[in-house]
């Protein structure tokens, strides 16, 4: 395909992988550069995951040239990083579409492409499922070679290294290319990284020190004595041996990921000899290639729209302050008030507010890199020593310490913390980024109290609730995005556990709204009320411990209730419902709805769009609760009790 | 206090750990020898995990004799190797209750004693709470040294890895034993196995590798010497590196973990000397020192009471197949009709009944080690090469792996099969154990088929069931113990998705049952009948998809409709309640009771006596159904809807 406004003479002729096989490598090398044109040019456009996706460019190409994909199968840890992939991989025409309703989504995605065998979004899951893979051929399944692209963040998760445990016992032949930039999202942190550095300073040339020799001789000349010497450099002697050695992996690198020469000799060499797992060092530039993106602090790891020239972003301008602002600023002021107060989060200072805190309290911030499992069972251990940690963890992320959660503070009843971030549906990140099953898996545990904000003054005082509650874990959820722009408190207040608040009185229907879907509530009511419907508007505040006395009079003195969350079913609306019928007030036959996400995963778009897709906006509550009484006056003569 | 019976003269003046400061170290090395033969007596009595605990005699009794407990900190990972310890830190008497009702816990426990400053029972949270203590200390709070001992299997969970990161990372003084008895349950896996191997072998004497050399100064002279020589065989060459130094912590060992003399060393030298990280390597005997233990495959890891003079257990008789032998031979005899499907286990062949089917089918069996992690993504991997993978993990383990569960599994609909042991209250293992909360964190997620066992044979055909149900993932739990002794199917055949079944028709309640609560729930019909109240009782089998019609036509038949399962809140109730709530049939008024586990965690006792304690004994349920009638009777004056 032809883009006559694009100089993209080699691109234009690559709809799929195995068009990189009739280039020479001066093309390939040429081809590399229009796909990180290409790139920008998109990103600019859509906004997206530009640094991570300039880093591998060189790489993404050398992989589809030496490698048989979708039958050899290539799985991009993370996959924030996949738009060259996704350019190679016939989606270049839609990639105006990228994080968009009804567009490519920004991660890979198994139902997007035959060439993305394995979706992700979170990390550190690539090397598990390339072992799954590797493992489906020795059993006879149409499965050619498994290789998993990790950067140096991801491969500090617990799992990556439980994978790379498992492989380098199974020894099947299969490929990890570390993709070293010293960067995640934020600088990585932890002792490997150090390791890591140490291995990556001896460059320049590939280092090669595989048990069998094999690699070495398939290299051209001068790359083999480079890689010689290099191997002595890096590993002291040749019978020192990196981490990964002693994982059982043969290690080669580093190399330089933007030298295609290198990467397509180090492919090549290890696809000829490889019969066990062999690790990959690769060492690039997150966003390599432009100059802006390689200036910023955080190398454009995620960016909105912007201007190639300069790479000024367009950034929406808002009224009110981000949930995520507010919480940073004020878990600031509180822990200048209480020296108790310290801060964990995993690899996301940015995301989650805390470098805010960082700022101002540096030592008692911890970040403890990609790594939820140890971080929730290390606050555990703050908490127990008398502590007031609090743990900010995204809820989707969250997912990856509920272990620790149930066992190491649940059934120990410790204090910690837990600040949640990006509960709910969160737009362009998709479903896999949706913060939907915290209600269930926290406020279903015992000895849990579990807090949403209703809007961004509340959320001040949630954590201020938060800070002073040492009798158990508490948590307390929040949206992406900004608040409602409602009056900010001087500073936060405690709230008195398990007690709700009504915000406007009606009497045909009680809305109870739990978290930060309360603006469409009252929104709905607004709606409602237009149709000579009024309605009361509570806000729950808390799913755990429930504000009974609230509930009971609800239900008392209405016909009909609607609880609404951002969240999946088994969370507030089934605990209402479980406290409904143990106090034997659903023999009362009022009419009861539960509105909570639906059971599907629901693709990016908006949140806005996303909550109207799954049936949550203002008119969809209003006209449930119309259906309600409708159906009330109704179903009184079908089904009598 | 004297024990006339037992010849224990120096353990007799040990009240606490503070009586073993005036010992020499040739009492302490008799002590051991009699905390040996206290530990074997008690386990004859009263069953548990001998093999572990007396492995670490000497261990405990060196460290309770260097360090000062309990502001230092000592914290035994899972912690079933505890009860040495439990001995000498005033529990000896009560060490008869052990693992049962009101009696002591098999795990340590922070409610029990002030010397157990952070319990346990899963694996691999020692060190990330150990660094928690130890930061706690940074910031003023009153914590001594910190010390985490970990066993070889445990150290390769992905958790300990980022414990060990993080902890290298922050360079605080921090101790962490490595238990190496090459043994944890079944016998480890994974490539970190070999490296630790290759360095115990090394042994005999202590080799220290320090970056201060501050050690060794500190050893006595012949020791001193031994651990330079073993330094030089253990790492090769003085460049050289163990894993543990690549993540930054300073290396000490291999040590006889039975030799009083080098523990007590290398102790007093690391407690004088360390300034930041620790890990000293220690190499034990499971089950050392009681011949039966040492001579079993499992040394006695977990064992019934027996006979001291003979090591024979005292196994309880029964008619009724356990559902894991069920499980594990019905899982065999599928995998011989159908060669795709392979089975999935977290270091528990024997614990899942996988042993069976990897004695035929040893190819076909992968033991990922504790790495629940990786293995559910891993087996997601083998779905989506087209195998048919069975992930075997235990209810309250799966936790571990929830975050993979759904972005790995639910979210790209892959037909991971779930067989889920272990649902419910499990007995002597107390609450760590319980699985409470599968159905809820499975049933409330998009994709997901989600089944109960309600006797040995519905087992049977749920597994025929998962085997063929390729359109996305599948669970399906069960308990703990022996079945209802119901005739067996010669082949399990396949369920229809979705549908529940009718065990006894009554015209008063509707008992609805998920799961093995099943012949509780029959019997609460016995009692029921005897009292003049006819009770239908139903089998729900599916918590996802609900049987709806069978729901319907339960509430339109019945004035009262109870669920019961063996699980909390959030589960099957809280989806039956949703349905009905959508549906509009709660404005029916009917009765309705959800029976769930109660909002508290459940101490260890016999599984019926756990239960009663839960309110879900036949009676329990009995009298739950009269007040909901008599209630019914009452109410309809009281709150007139």
């Amino acid at each position: 395909m032809a883009h006559p406004d694009r100089n993209t003479p080699l691109l234009d002729r690559v709809t799929a992988p195995v068009d990189l096989k009739g280039l020479t490598d001066p093309q390939l090398t040429a081809l590399a550069a229009e796909v990180r044109d290409e790139t920008i040019r998109t990103v600019a456009q859509t906004g997206g995951h530009l640094g991570s996706s300039l880093g591998v460019v060189e790489l993404t190409v050398a992989l589809h040239a030496v490698f048989d994909t979708p039958r050899d199968k290539l799985i991009w840890d993370v996959g924030h990083q996949c738009y060259p992939h996704k350019i190679l991989t016939g989606r270049r025409d839609r990639m105006p579409t990228l994080r968009q309703a009804g567009g490519l989504s920004g991660f890979t995605k198994r139902s997007e492409s035959e060439f993305d065998p394995f979706g992700a979004a979170h990390s550190s899951t690539s090397i598990s499922a390339a072992l799954g893979f590797a493992q489906g051929r020795e059993m006879g399944m149409p499965v050619g070679d498994c290789i998993a692209v990790i950067g140096d963040g991801a491969i500090t998760a617990g799992m990556a290294y439980e994978a790379l445990n498992h492989a380098g016992h199974l020894k099947n032949r299969l490929f990890v290319i570390l993709n070293d930039n010293d960067m995640s999202i934020a600088p990585p942190v932890g002792a490997l990284q150090t390791h890591l550095n140490r291995l990556a300073e001896k460059g320049p040339f590939a280092a090669l020190k595989a048990a069998a020799e094999g690699f070495e001789a398939h290299l051209p000349g001068p790359m083999r004595d480079g890689a010689r010497r290099a191997r002595a450099i890096v590993t002291g002697t040749p019978q020192g041996a990196s981490l990964f050695e002693h994982v059982g992996f043969d290690y080669i690198g580093p190399i330089d990921g933007h030298d295609m020469g290198q990467l397509l000799a180090t492919l090549r060499a290890v696809r000829t000899r490889a019969t066990g797992p062999v690790l990959i060092h690769c060492v690039t530039v997150k966003g390599k290639g432009y100059a802006p993106a390689e200036r910023a602090d955080d190398r454009y790891h995620g960016v909105a729209k912007f201007d190639i020239a300069t790479g000024a972003q367009v950034k929406a301008g808002s009224n009110a302050p981000s949930y995520t602002s507010v919480f940073g600023q004020r878990l600031t002021d509180e822990a200048a008030r209480d020296p108790r107060i310290v801060a964990i989060t995993a690899a996301m200072p940015g995301g989650t507010g805390l470098d805010i805190m960082a700022r101002r309290f540096p030592a008692r911030v911890y970040d403890v890199g990609i790594a939820e499992q140890h971080g929730v069972t290390f606050a555990a251990g703050l908490a127990a020593a008398g502590m007031r940690p609090f743990c900010a963890i995204y809820s989707s992320f969250l997912q990856r310490g509920y272990d620790q959660i149930v066992h190491d503070v649940a059934l120990q009843n410790l204090p910690v913390r837990f600040a949640i971030d990006r509960a709910g549906l969160v737009g362009q990140d998709g479903a896999t980024h949706a913060g939907a099953f915290d209600i269930a898996f926290l406020a279903n545990l015992p000895n849990f109290t579990v807090m949403a904000a209703g809007d961004e003054a509340d959320l001040c005082h949630m954590i201020a609730t938060a800070a002073v509650h040492d009798s158990g874990p508490i948590a307390f959820r929040y949206p992406r995005g900004e608040g409602r722009g409602v009056e900010m408190p001087e500073i936060g207040q405690p709230l008195e556990i398990g007690k709700g608040r009504i915000l406007r009185e009606g009497a045909d229907v009680a809305l109870l709204s739990f978290g930060a879907h309360l603006s469409e509530v009252l929104a709905a009511a607004d709606l409602l009320a237009a149709q000579g419907i009024s309605a009361t508007v509570a806000d729950a505040r808390f799913a755990k411990p429930l504000d009974t006395d609230l509930i009971v009079r609800l239900i008392l003195d209405h016909p009909a209730l609607v609880t609404i969350e951002q969240g999946s079913t088994g969370g507030f609306g089934a605990l209402v419902l479980h406290h409904l019928a143990g106090a034997g007030l659903l023999e009362l036959g009022r009419a009861i709805r539960t509105l909570t996400l639906p059971d599907r995963f629901i693709d990016q778009a908006s949140p806005a769009q996303m909550y109207a897709w799954a049936g949550l906006s203002a008119a969809d509550i209003a006209r449930t609760v119309r259906h309600m009484l409708e159906g009330r006056r109704v179903a009184g003569s079908v089904h009598p009790a």
